[in-house]
């Protein structure tokens, strides 16, 4: 027998439920194709990896989107809240300043909408483990081993040569 | 009883063992302090949770140490092989050109040393994660729940504040 149970959050006062959230994941912008590109295709995996039904993409600058843009589609999409991701390794003055400052304006015709700027990657512990890991992978494949899986960046290959050790590698 | 027993590697031939391996994580240098440090916590960081004896960090311009410093010290400490990553988040000409070639110029007065350039953090599968967690922490933070970890960036104190959301939230 299945029985419709609702959820907690549709047997709670609107007022108290959670609120619609979006994530907006910003980096810099580039005049580079393939640097914007790259935005998306993080965009793509983190939506596969997430929860969160509405998920943008957005530039800082010199490329469309660019944060206004997204939050208005994240909030055309239902959106009562916009989580803002900023796609930078270093917590300096885009992070501090000038996206905090982007999403102020680009929220300014959304009042009831609330926004927050998260960290961005920062030192998060796991980075250092993704160092290990890339290390491993590109070893693995240069010394001819078995390895686990592919790689996003070169698909192994071409990457992953170990140059010099005149004395040390047998001629092949 | 304790009996001393050889590692693996102290009884394979020399031209046979795993050379001593070092590891130089290479960013893109800057004129600001702040960003240059966070380099070197980010090197102390990947330093306490692998097995590399030997970790050095480098800037690939505007500071020291460069690379043929980071590259020359590693030798010196006695590393056979010299593993490079680029602490960068995509792979651009700075990793497929610049740091290749500045490696390249960097081991000429070692050619018995192996090397080899990484792919950056690039699109790895746990970048997702991680902003996935910036996210969860920063949320959490703004709506007073308990989170697990404090946070490297604004230690959780200034940050993580929900704005806008005129008609949501109660007056505090």
């Amino acid at each position: 027998m299945c029985t419709f149970m609702p959820v907690e959050s549709d047997i709670l006062p609107t007022n108290l439920r959670p609120p619609v959230t979006a994530v907006v994941i910003v980096d810099h912008g580039s005049r580079k194709t393939a640097s914007n590109q790259m935005l998306y295709q993080a965009t793509k995996i983190f939506a596969a990896q997430s929860d969160y039904a509405i998920i943008e993409p957005a530039h800082m600058e010199l490329a469309q989107p660019d944060i206004a843009t997204a939050f208005r589609k994240c909030v055309e999409q239902g959106a009562a809240r916009v989580v803002v991701f900023p796609y930078f390794l270093s917590p300096g003055r885009h992070w501090s300043e000038d996206i905090p400052g982007l999403v102020t304006e680009a929220a300014k015709p959304f009042p009831d909408v609330e926004w927050l700027v998260t960290a961005p990657f920062g030192l998060h512990p796991e980075m250092a483990s993704i160092i290990n890991d890339r290390i491993q992978h590109c070893l693995g494949v240069a010394e001819g081993r078995p390895v686990a899986d592919s790689c996003d960046v070169c698909d192994d290959t071409g990457g992953c040569e170990l140059r010099g050790g005149a004395n040390r590698r047998q001629p092949r």
